[in-house]
């Protein structure tokens, strides 16, 4: 009879008892949410955490509940006060966007509607596979073609790598595995690729010797003659050549690979073209800089990020291939005349058939939403927008002597140094180090770092929609009076 | 000069021109999903769109800018009434949870904070690992262990079979490809093993052909003689025997794979032991039935996943791994001793070193929220509470004649179908489809179907904190009702 005791036992839910109580909150965490992007501007770009932040998050797993109200409090003292800071108008550190207030509401709502993306015949279903379509439209691909969204561009480039292999492979790659295929492939891309790719080749048992580094030029582009001159010679002693990754927008400058040329050389060398358009596939939708990406749309599949220059909130990437049949046989359990039902909830589309994932989350929303509300011309506008901001402080930087420019400025990267007479490459670095440190610490701006030509050199990445063309003004003013001082204080130097 | 205009143009933002209107509508939005989630059980647990529905999402992308309040006017029309439906107490179908309030208010949060997992020093950084370690302990995993959040069960899944064959290879697997082994790996696990580990193995390079589908005993748990002769015969055929997967929690029956027995095979054969416990990890928070998963404690990695018996809304999976090294040197691309920056933003862990993703969302606040509001035990009684009302449904059918049970119910799915006298197993499997869809098209419940032991049967998952034990009483009257009329019906039979 135990089980029988278990089973009439009192229903529990998560469902607050009182449901009056929890809107009065939540309308009070509105209100807070909306203060706080609101004022943004007035806070700190970054600021440390004191140590009862710090070790507030080291409690252990709770195991009794707590009012949600006291939860909230939580959040709001411990951790809404101390953020990556992307959402603030002077972050420009590594690359991401800014998110906004409307995808939160996209968040919230897909949440509440609960959908799973993994498929069916229900609404959240068909804006997904409209989003993707608008995706499409915005690099110029054919309706033919096939998408997914995605956890991010990591995941995106995996997609079209992954399809890159099976299509180029030789063999029943899904099934008999890479040790079957008769010769080993090869992948290339410019030595200013992304990490990312090289996690990539190494999950897809490639290995990281399969991604050939071609060297760049002074532009930090591919370099077409030495590009080829890998294919020849990597066919002469025994490889296979399978794929060329071109990217539109590196991590480190923001340097765009010549696509029509990469677009030829793929035709001619019988290779897959992969396009890593996380920073810069969307500069197609630009209207002052939409030339940079020309050729994108000649791709065989394309990488892009929604959290980037859409600034949906986290996660969404996107990765869309020109063949849907060879993305769908890449990835499908589902045999392609199975409908499971011929009506109902399992008679629509399986998503999950063009991915990794099982289960997937609603990203459509918060991205439909606000290109609902802004309208595609004016995420183009913005993109521009970043890209003259970018110009201008590359003509501030070129106007004052104590600092220089280390790469050419191409889009939304400006990679720059202060300069000290008479310094070391590795004091140079350890001063630069520290102004970077310091406009974070005293709040003034986020920046980071990267290493170009072998210089290490600051990096302003532009993916704002809150940068004001005076906050550059005020980082340029801020750096020089960071670098007398510190160049002030021997023991730094 | 035109690069002069261009960086001179006033600058736009995403940001609202008036807040106070963003949040009078928001606190409208916020009032209309609270009286969308009290009233859920009024609604159909499913229904069909109409056309006009179906045309809205086929728009194309939109050029000009819309009011957000007309935006949402669209989505509360549209979108809203017709989700897949596993918010709702009579959906059982597949197997996914059922999100809630505290959740959504999270990834709200969430996504105004805006904070990139990637890593870093800040406050979202320290409660994604601080609900990494929530998670080894509610499983039992020693503090030492490592894990990370993904987009859900598939991910968490490959992350584990990932690291184990980079850990079993032979050879530098990251460097030099899956075509460098010595011998083909290969892996094991039930022939109940969830589609997501076909796509992994395919993904890692190593083939369909290397995860070997074991036979089942009758609780449609793996056999371990059978396993023991299927390693043994790979063994002596020149292959790499490398994994074992069990699964707490077969997708079709809820079997549950001896884990003790499996730990001894791993440790005596020298093989990995991964759990893929998406569906029942987490019964080991549950006090009435965590001995059924015992011996997880003991697994190399383990998969679970936030998203379904935590009911996180989407995405939320966990992956988990005994040796954090292991974990670590399979991923990260940032070597171990270099943290970029001493101080500062950059000075925090590389959270992103541990999966395949870079940008990360901040899936840990919805956990966080709801775990501090109910607690871990609250969690544990629900687990109890839908395994129970399992029970209550198998004995429901058992005191039936009209249906039959079609396997043993373990936890909380139970398989079974309509009687049907003299027919077929292909008119039975017609009749029973007939009645799971006419469930949906009257909304009354959502189920499922599947093939267990090759015969077709309806399938009721219960990870629903919404369910109530008359939802299984209606559904049983519903069934008999719909059995009778279909039945009636010459022309479907
Ligand atoms: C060129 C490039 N590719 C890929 C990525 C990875 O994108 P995500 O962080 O969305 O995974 C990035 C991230 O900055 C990137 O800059
Ligand atoms: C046993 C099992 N493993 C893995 C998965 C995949 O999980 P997800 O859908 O979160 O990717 C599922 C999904 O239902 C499952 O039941």
């Amino acid at each position: 009879m135990d089980s029988f005791r278990e089973a009439s036992a009192a229903d529990e839910t998560l469902d607050p008892p009182d449901w009056t109580e929890v809107g009065a909150l939540t309308h009070r965490i509105v209100d807070d949410a909306i203060t706080y992007l609101k004022d943004v501007r007035e806070r700190p770009a970054w600021r440390e955490m004191p140590a009862d932040v710090r070790s507030f998050f080291s409690a252990p797993l709770p195991r009794s509940p707590a009012p949600v109200a006291e939860v909230y409090d939580d959040v709001a003292r411990n951790l809404m006060p101390y953020p990556m800071g992307n959402i603030h108008p002077r972050f420009w550190s590594w690359y991401m966007g800014s998110s906004n207030f409307t995808g939160a509401l996209g968040d919230f709502l897909a949440a509440i509607q609960g959908s799973n993306l993994g498929g069916g015949n229900h609404a959240a279903s068909l804006m997904d596979s409209q989003v993707v379509n608008w995706m499409k439209e915005m690099v110029g691909f054919p309706a033919s073609a096939s998408g997914t969204l995605v956890s991010g561009g990591s995941m995106a480039n995996i997609i079209g790598l992954t399809v890159a292999r099976n299509v180029k492979a030789g063999v029943d790659v899904r099934e008999r595995g890479v040790g079957a295929m008769p010769k080993p492939l090869r992948y290339y891309a410019s030595d200013q690729v992304h990490s990312c790719h090289r996690k990539a080749v190494e999950a897809l048992g490639l290995g990281n010797r399969a991604l050939r580094r071609i060297p760049t030029d002074a532009g930090l582009r591919i370099d077409i003659a030495a590009l080829k001159a890998a294919i020849a010679e990597d066919r002469e002693t025994g490889f296979m050549p399978a794929c060329v990754i071109g990217t539109a927008g590196t991590v480190n400058t923001g340097a765009v690979d010549d696509l029509q040329a990469l677009a030829s050389v793929a035709a001619e060398e019988d290779l897959w073209f992969h396009v890593d358009g996380c920073i810069g596939a969307l500069i197609a939708i630009a209207p002052e800089n939409r030339s940079l990406v020309a050729g994108i749309e000649q791709a065989d599949s394309i990488a892009l990020d929604p959290h980037k220059w859409l600034h949906a909130p986290f996660e969404a990437g996107c990765a869309l291939v020109r063949d849907a049949s060879q993305h769908r046989n890449t990835f499908a359990v589902t045999p392609e005349y199975l409908k499971s039902t011929p009506r109902g909830l399992a008679s629509g589309e399986w998503l999950h058939d063009y991915g990794l994932q099982t289960s997937r989350g609603f990203r459509a929303l918060k991205i439909w939403m606000a290109l609902r509300e802004h309208g595609v011309e004016k995420f183009g506008r913005l993109i521009d927008q970043n890209i003259a901001q970018a110009r201008h402080l590359t003509r501030l930087i070129g106007a004052e002597p104590a600092l220089e420019l280390m790469a050419p400025t191409t889009i939304n990267i400006v990679s720059f140094r202060h300069r000290l007479d008479g310094a070391s490459e590795e004091k140079l670095k350890a001063f630069n180090t520290e102004i970077m440190l310091r406009l974070q610490e005293e709040g003034i701006a986020a920046l980071s770092d990267t290493t170009v030509q072998g210089r290490h050199c600051l990096r302003v990445a532009i993916a704002n929609h809150r940068t004001r063309r005076d906050d550059l003004d005020l980082l340029v003013a801020e750096m020089l009076r960071l670098g007398r001082e510190i160049a002030a204080t021997a023991t730094l130097m």
